[in-house]
């Protein structure tokens, strides 16, 4: 598997913005069972090896899950605020549940699960997310949960890029590049208007 | 009119995160004319007045316009990166264009157009955005347009409201709320888990 062309040009925007903890947050829109968009925040946890597939995790309980399953699209926003560029990547996106068989994916579920910080594996044991809040403090302090097998509700979820759609602000006077894969998994490139 | 609940959770985020100019920066979730999702940053405008209906602004020629005439639903994501918090919104979308009757609205429009830069109000004379990239670099410097009469490719988009999710992860364990628009124009509010 050789890296898309736009690989080199996001490493570099997280390069450039590594000092901002929140440069690896970035929005992911999806549609709705209903045909209606959702967006919401998530954290980008590194490429899955020897691919180009973006790694993300989610919470088996979440409403995202129902959209996931009836329409695997996404397009995620990610704007880098101190290099001052933007990139739109619209893909497919799949889900790596528990039940998952595939061997290379469950590995990768339990990988992403054991790299997490303590406090962000015990949110999975939290109360169910989206529900009337639950107002005894001691359902948001469950026993920590071991740090090497994932918990059910533990998801993790697989962006793979078909269009990428990279605008720097900075250019004179801006410079914007389309990314389309091919079918024969390669990738065009091309120029347009910002 | 009187301002929705979450307005004052907003306006304080948005104060507390003023010396970042990005925090006026969001991401804009549509479904496209094949239901598919589409994500972009845009830049908050202020609210209209007397009204909880957010302002962004668009260029006519741009992508979005197909996706909004067709469905005109929303959902944005803010993030702010220094208070640590989520609002997504979601709500239907107005598109204002020149052909726009609505005196009120068209008032608006030129308001909007009268707020901004020069250099803002030059990028609506720019080639068509997502074409393919226009070489001569003169194209990009056209004539300064009018400051007082928006051009035909600019508008004015606005969104209403009707479901507000807000989230503070700096909470004890986090603090996530949900504001709804009910049929009879007031607001329900709600605590939910994060």
């Amino acid at each position: 598997m050789s890296f898309a062309p736009w690989r080199s040009h996001l490493s570099r925007a997280l390069h450039r913005n590594r000092s901002q903890p929140y440069s690896r947050y970035l929005q992911l829109a999806t549609v709705d069972t209903q045909g209606l968009p959702a967006n919401r925040t998530v954290v980008f946890r590194g490429f899955l090896e020897d691919s180009n597939q973006l790694q993300f995790i989610t919470d088996a309980r979440s409403n995202k899950i129902a959209h996931i399953k009836a329409k695997p699209w996404a397009e995620i926003c990610w704007y880098f605020t101190k290099s001052r560029e933007q990139f739109r990547l619209f893909g497919k996106l799949v889900l790596v549940t528990a039940a998952d068989l595939e061997p290379a994916l469950q590995l990768a579920r339990q990988q992403a699960w054991q790299k997490l910080s303590d406090s962000t594996r015990l949110q999975f044991s939290w109360p169910k997310p989206g529900e009337e809040r639950v107002t005894n403090p001691e359902a948001f302090s469950p026993p920590q949960p071991s740090a090497k097998e994932p918990i059910i509700n533990f998801c993790l979820l697989l962006l793979t890029p078909e269009k990428v759609d990279h605008l720097e602000l900075r250019g004179e006077p801006q410079n914007r590049c389309l990314y389309l894969l091919q079918k024969d998994q390669t990738w065009s490139t091309q120029s347009i208007n910002p």
